[in-house]
């Protein structure tokens, strides 16, 4: 799609979850850079029309030549096929912008997140920058906010992660619960939800081909991602590292717990952070409602605080539920909600590609 | 109902969501203690019949005659049904066990958890024993098995809280919810949720009486409680102040974020808890899997972690993903799930009520 004289962008993984969320994105900006958008997916959605700002584009087959003349390729793929499309997209001349786990923590590959650390995009000696996992990006912009003015130094974090965290495939399978279960007073007997899901024909469990371990409908479970050494899943530590690698603190102290609700979309973080500099409530309140991507919704007396169902289909990191610790100094509790979709994926990596494009 | 020779047991609030969980956990026990089960409730339920133990037992009254010649008295009602009736049960010679809020810190009240401090229940001035709130109780037993052997220092908590924590109301809303939902795909836009339910007739809010602030279904709220001082919710205080007082640690550091998530009954628990002495992993899960009321399910390579909809419907408390902090010394990372309606209410209620029996 030819729209101006602008730089060229691709997006790899246009007919996924988060690729569709992508275009959302890029159709709802007042004005974009680019001179042409170029969607690419595997052959088997090769082909397909797809409406991008008003004009029709035919999704194109992930071949090496589809790079040739793009200035910014934005993936959205498996970790493999970033690990193996990515380069050659940057050894045909673009600058990759990955949201897979394939180079997150490469050190010759930036992870950024706008509004923490910008500079980074022009440090990119693959030619490709990585994107952070949904789930620490939803707490990056806060954090980072907080961390210039305070001094993070620890994170103790427990997620409420959304079923779309698994993608389109997460997101049809919590459906396929709910659908199952309606109507029935289940969740009162050790195992009754798995049975009455079987017995109406929905998988259960990853080896009945359910995208969750167990059920997620009426329950929440503690496990998302894959087992990494002394029983931690590798989503808890993506949040560690990445965090630490994003705020450039290498020493950051992190302890993170990832548990998957059943809620469609927006990830939200129960946050415990401790600052090497005296912080109060209202000095944080301060500090977040000045920056441009964070809305603070904190007025439990009105009962306003974050939750996934106002948050998703925004753009905005919603952040409330502001408490002093009461027993740990220099330590804030924050309630955090994040649309895993936008911020925590699409959007970041295209404010990624604008800042690249931006930058020259 | 009259069994025996043996002490004359009352259950006020027979018929409400605790009370009906006492009489399936009365029917379950191998033998009981009693001479006598009296079934109290207010005067809307009276006369109702309800079966225990295989006898018909017709429901009376809350009067104060109604407590002549009991021996042990519990309470699951609300608050100021419980702080004007227990201290009238206790005048008329029973001793009351109060699963409201009313007592829980009174300094002339015990707080009871058997497995913790069952020696404290002859220690009534007042004729009357506290049971711990729900959300603290989920986390107790592991816990004091867990302080006892390495000392506990800190504890930072954040929930996943089942709806029957609101009783009745909160089952009934949720079941509501997800059967207006359901075939919709919502939870997509800010408020999709919301304007489904209201459409649909479901309340939303509290104002149009749901028992919870905002939709349930396919959301988390992170309030439970009324408002305390500093933007804290009552239920975060009571985790802190009962846990101090259950385990005997005046001093003991606690920050807890408490959340409402969409699962029936049972709540969870993401604890990082640190020890003044050392721990381990392996020493850990030894201590907790020689309790008889702990469930060690800790085998992320074969699927087994604690969840909801394993847990509920039990008694024992599930413990898992125990890991050994990274960056935190002498810190377990675990999580917990707990019947709410069972351990973190009725059950409890009634191991006291026995303990108090046996204390003679």
């Amino acid at each position: 799609m030819a729209l101006s004289d602008g730089p060229v962008l691709a997006l790899v993984g246009a007919t996924g979850a988060v690729g569709t969320t992508m275009i959302d994105i890029i159709d709802s900006r007042e004005s974009v850079p680019w001179g042409e958008i170029r969607l690419i997916a595997s052959a088997r959605s090769a082909g397909k029309v797809l409406r991008v700002r008003g004009e029709d584009v035919t999704v194109l087959e992930l071949k090496p030549e589809v790079f040739d003349g793009v200035d910014v390729a934005m993936f959205d793929v498996p970790d493999e096929v970033s690990a193996e499309w990515a380069p050659i997209a940057a050894e045909r001349g673009a600058v990759a912008v990955d949201n897979s786990g394939a180079f997150r923590m490469d050190p010759d590959v930036p992870l950024v997140v706008p509004e923490v650390n910008a500079d980074k995009v022009t440090d990119r000696p693959k030619g490709i920058i990585a994107n952070p996992n949904c789930t620490t990006l939803s707490m990056m912009a806060a954090m980072g906010a907080l961390h210039r003015e305070f001094d993070l130094q620890s994170l103790v974090v427990a997620s409420y992660q959304a079923a779309s965290g698994a993608g389109q495939p997460g997101i049809d399978q919590l459906y396929a619960e709910i659908a199952a279960l309606a109507g029935r007073r289940v969740g009162i007997v050790s195992g009754d939800i798995a049975t009455v899901l079987a017995d109406a024909g929905v998988a259960v469990g990853s080896e009945a081909g359910s995208p969750f371990p167990a059920p997620l409908a009426l329950n929440v479970v503690p496990w998302a991602g894959s087992l990494k050494e002394d029983g931690w899943a590798s989503e808890e530590l993506k949040v560690r590292n990445e965090s630490r690698k994003i705020l450039g603190i290498p020493e950051l102290k992190v302890s993170a717990t990832c548990v998957r609700v059943p809620v469609v979309t927006t990830h939200a973080l129960s946050i415990h952070a401790t600052f090497g500099r005296d912080v109060s409530v209202d000095a944080a309140r301060k500090v977040l409602g000045e920056q441009p991507t964070i809305v603070v919704k904190d007025d439990p007396a009105a009962g306003e605080w974050p939750t996934p169902a106002d948050t998703v289909g925004g753009e905005p990191t919603v952040v409330g539920r502001i408490r002093q610790a009461l027993d740990f100094p220099n330590t804030l509790e924050l309630f955090v909600c994040g649309d895993n979709l936008r911020k925590g994926a699409a959007l970041n990596t295209y404010e990624v590609a604008e800042t690249v494009a931006a930058a020259g």
